[in-house]
């Protein structure tokens, strides 16, 4: 059994974790920490959970948290910095799910999180938690940066373009919506059910922290630097990201087989689902569930490929992945506890 | 020209009033007041006016307030209270959209809204701004109490069976719904999208605002006390009220032709609309107009009397009515501004 | 390992099926039939399955069917009873998701499903199957009448009171609204997203085809005839119940305590869920999942009691109590296969 | 007045012409078509428009339509295509919100739309209604072809670019999104409000009917061909296209302020609203409005521009639209019954 803590349990991933931690055979479940919260029973807070789960939010503290096996920190930026250094120190695991260990350049980071980090010196050791690129180095790292939520469904989309250097790489556009869920569960006027609902919108145009992360992560695929242009959009809906990605061809890869390269790419991973052929993907298809589905088109057989990404924000753009990353550190199965079919309709 | 102002325009009910009243032909809008968004352009709050209204945001002022013939207050309760002594001995006409003048029993409102009322010795002359059952007193009165958006539902749809005495006075029930806008504009976890959006639930089950006003009424109309057992649920949907009424035939009532009965009590009203004979409303047949549809029925020919009420909790259950008492107290035709029809689909 | 069939899994509880069923560690899946898409992939109508289910719908045959050790009929009323006698008399075990069995009273049934009963004679040897209050009966059954969906709800919230005389009989009211999942996947305008979203109506008011049905079983409950006023409402969310229901305490039964009865009637039974004194239960908090949630007040102390009770109609309501009386007719633990939490936010 | 017939009420473009010409001034009535509704009052298809509308639909005769000053087609593709010829030979104006008459090219057109046009002669005649960049021809056209509600979106927000021949036109993508009133009333499936909500996917990717729409209005806008990549997607949402353009600038275009480029091109434009530098338009802005919204954007100063244009695809899309060819068509002020601000919340 994996001995687990929980920093930051009152919002929607820390909720998402424990729906998918307290059914994962592998784990044992120790604290769930909240300062707000401290002392009130989970289960009060999240009704789902009732007869799931039985335990108090808690204060959190380093020294109690350090005895887990592993800390999932489901916090905002700027928490897991301050007490990172600590649990590492004491050979706690660790995988945090905020940006505060994403982006690897410490200036980009404090330019786009507008603080000063709290543990530059760390950074380095983090490993990008994306398991379909980085399975090796999650197997044996002791602290994982959980990726985001849009960027995991853009990489996922442009992984098989890139590495086989199909594409134009300073000419990568990705126009994504989220649902509503991602924006958090704080209080917040523009996140009101009567602000959200009936409506679309772009916002984050002139610039949205995913970009940095997202553009570091592609530049690795393509091995050097990608400009990519990152549309967000809010979607009126509660879970669902769905990504649609525009490459152009680059010269003489016209003969390319698309279907075939993202079949070949994903044939072994068992949380990627390349559609047929000019199907495209649903976000209600991965709703509650640990994939990411992917459909390729090329209209009118044009210099345009257009792909479509859909993942669960909170599953396999958070806590799914986390447990993901979780299993493969531990030494699981990699798709314990992840298995339950997406809730459709 | 009625020369027009609104204090408190950044709500829901403020942003509906501006809309209604920039087309009606018979109003000059002069200030919109807001503390907290004072000297900002009130189109960049609520784009969906840029090009309709040119005026900043203003603090309230009562001496400036007082120059205008009307003035709304689209407030929380507890602020009207503050400023209406003043405004009227000025002679200013009021239209208080919020609860402070709505109960007549003082020791009930304190007791009901958790605080002493500012200005007792007001509430006597206020008028319960309700035309269908107040026209004439509305036409005479310096200062109205616009309805709640509930209870004018539920007193529209009770007034003929209470009026002609045909039900059990201590045995009425109101189960009804609205969209979360009746929840206002306020940053709050409860009303995100992500926590009312494919959801339903009831609350305020134990005692709701709305009770004491609507029984107030509804014994008004009975000529005696009446008990309500009220309970309102959130609809996943931004604008609509449908309450589902519950009565049972008195005795010796059996004979009654329900649906001559709320067509003739109807006939003349211009913002009530009787449906066919077990035809039911839907809360879209009134999105974004001032007008309440009903429908009875009788299951069965059993005792139980069922009506259903709905309107745009906005329009007829807020700044529609206002207008409307406006229309009233200022001699112009009942319909002036009201008559664009719903918004459908 | 049981080997189960599934007739008619083209619909929303026949896919709801399917996810429950994939994931249960005692079945064995061998067909599952429609006649409109035999041959073709089930995945492919559902991806929402790609990756859990391989095989195809095929033609529905009693011969290959009754190789089963257990059939679902996840059909429109009307098709069951055109297969059930053959089956029973080869000795398959049948779990009826539709209304064919549930009614005792053959011209009941014939008057409010309009049309003459395919097997009258097997009517009588139907087991209700709500294992809350016929748990040994649906062990030793043959065939099991799964309950409706406004049945479950309103059954399992009047069950208490009703049991231990509390209320009086003739008048109960169940105010209840529904998701559209409940309606069906057939194609019909009144059920289009721009029909139903941003909207909310009672339908059926008149009559609806549940309210025998329910009327019969709380007679039982109630060891003598009922009166209950039903009106169903449509909800602009896809899946979920909520049943407000409403008794008036019978005379000398002031002094009980509700939520005791509440919490003692329902100590054992594991997928019903008695919320703390004034809580009031949401249709979100049951998302997915085989549970009823149930919360109960008495307004201001009168003599009206009311109770919310909430399912996810395609579970507790259909495809997972269907399971959960699988689960009691072939001897497994209640629970087994229905386990996960709901799905929340 | 106008004398107004419409073939074809029964939809979603035709039940927002009627909302929006009962309170149109300067218009008279006269008919409303369907043969399957035929002799059904349209306001009990219809109870939003109770008390605004007392005319039955009545059987389309080409006679009695030909008496009308102008007739609306709000019909599926392929029927105004057999009545048109008929009504311009007896001097009827013609304004038509379907497909039949948008593209030139003959062969495109029956490429794209599966069938043989019905009458090839009349096409050239039709002027494209798109007031912004055809109003003199559109003033003195007897047969106006409505644009489709995407290609308005599309082309308002590239024209500014296109005219001054800022950005590569072989490399347009327009990654839009529509709300389902778009799919039209018809029963489906797909449109369901289970399949619908909660839920974002793309559609069409191949190639959509509006892609050679679009590319032909451009082409016109360039003056020589375009290529556009077009990628539509399905909002659960029920009004509202929300367009997201990418363009990239020219060679030695870098220098261009597009926010005065937007604004000055679009001063004169009575239902074109540039928003300020940065801000991004939202759907809800529009809600029930013939206005199209547009922000401007050049993420991180590179070399892509990023525009998004929003209107609702009934109004500013279809029946507004339609609306505003028949003012500038018969000389009235071109917002004659077009100025009611949107609906927000």
């Amino acid at each position: 059994m994996i001995n687990v803590s929980i920093v930051g349990g009152t919002g929607y991933t820390g909720v998402e974790l424990l729906r998918l931690l307290v059914g994962h055979p592998g784990v044992e479940l120790t604290a769930v920490t909240s300062r707000g919260e401290n002392g009130r029973p989970v289960a009060d807070l999240f009704p789902s959970l009732r007869g799931h789960l039985d335990i108090a939010f808690s204060e959190p503290d380093v020294a109690r948290l350090s005895e887990s096996d592993l800390v999932f920190f489901a916090t905002p930026h700027g928490i897991a910095q301050a007490m990172v250094p600590d649990l590492l120190k004491r050979g706690t695991k660790i995988i945090d799910l905020s940006a505060d260990f994403r982006i690897k350049d410490i200036a980009v980071w404090e330019q786009w999180y507008g603080q000063a980090h709290g543990c530059p010196d760390v950074v380095a050791e983090a490993v990008y938690g994306l398991p379909e690129i980085n399975r090796d180095q999650i197997a044996a790292a002791q602290l994982i940066a959980c990726p985001g939520c849009y960027p995991t469904s853009v990489l996922l989309g442009f992984l098989p373009l890139l590495k086989e250097g199909l594409i134009v790489v300073d000419d990568l556009i990705a126009s994504a919506a989220s649902g509503v869920s991602g924006a958090g569960r704080g209080a917040s006027v523009n996140n009101l059910h009567a602000e959200v609902s009936d409506n679309f919108k772009a916002y984050g145009v002139a610039g949205h922290r995913h970009l940095p992360e997202i553009e570091q992560e592609l530049g690795g695929m393509a091995d050097g630097q990608v400009e990519l242009t990152f549309v967000p959009h809010l979607l009126p809906i509660i879970r669902g990201i769905h990504a649609t990605l525009y490459g152009t061809l680059a010269d003489g890869k016209d003969g390319v087989d698309l279907q075939a390269l993202y079949e070949k790419c994903y044939a072994d991973e068992p949380f990627v689902d390349v559609l047929p052929s000019e199907s495209y993907p649903q976000t209600r298809t991965v709703r509650g569930a640990n994939i990411c589905r992917i459909g390729v088109s090329r209209p009118q057989q044009r210099q345009k490929v257009v792909v479509m990404s859909v993942i669960d924000n909170l599953v396999k753009g958070a806590s799914g992945q986390a447990i993901q990353n979780m299993n493969v550190l531990f030494g699981l199965p990699e798709t314990c506890g992840l298995i339950a079919p997406p809730l459709l309709p």
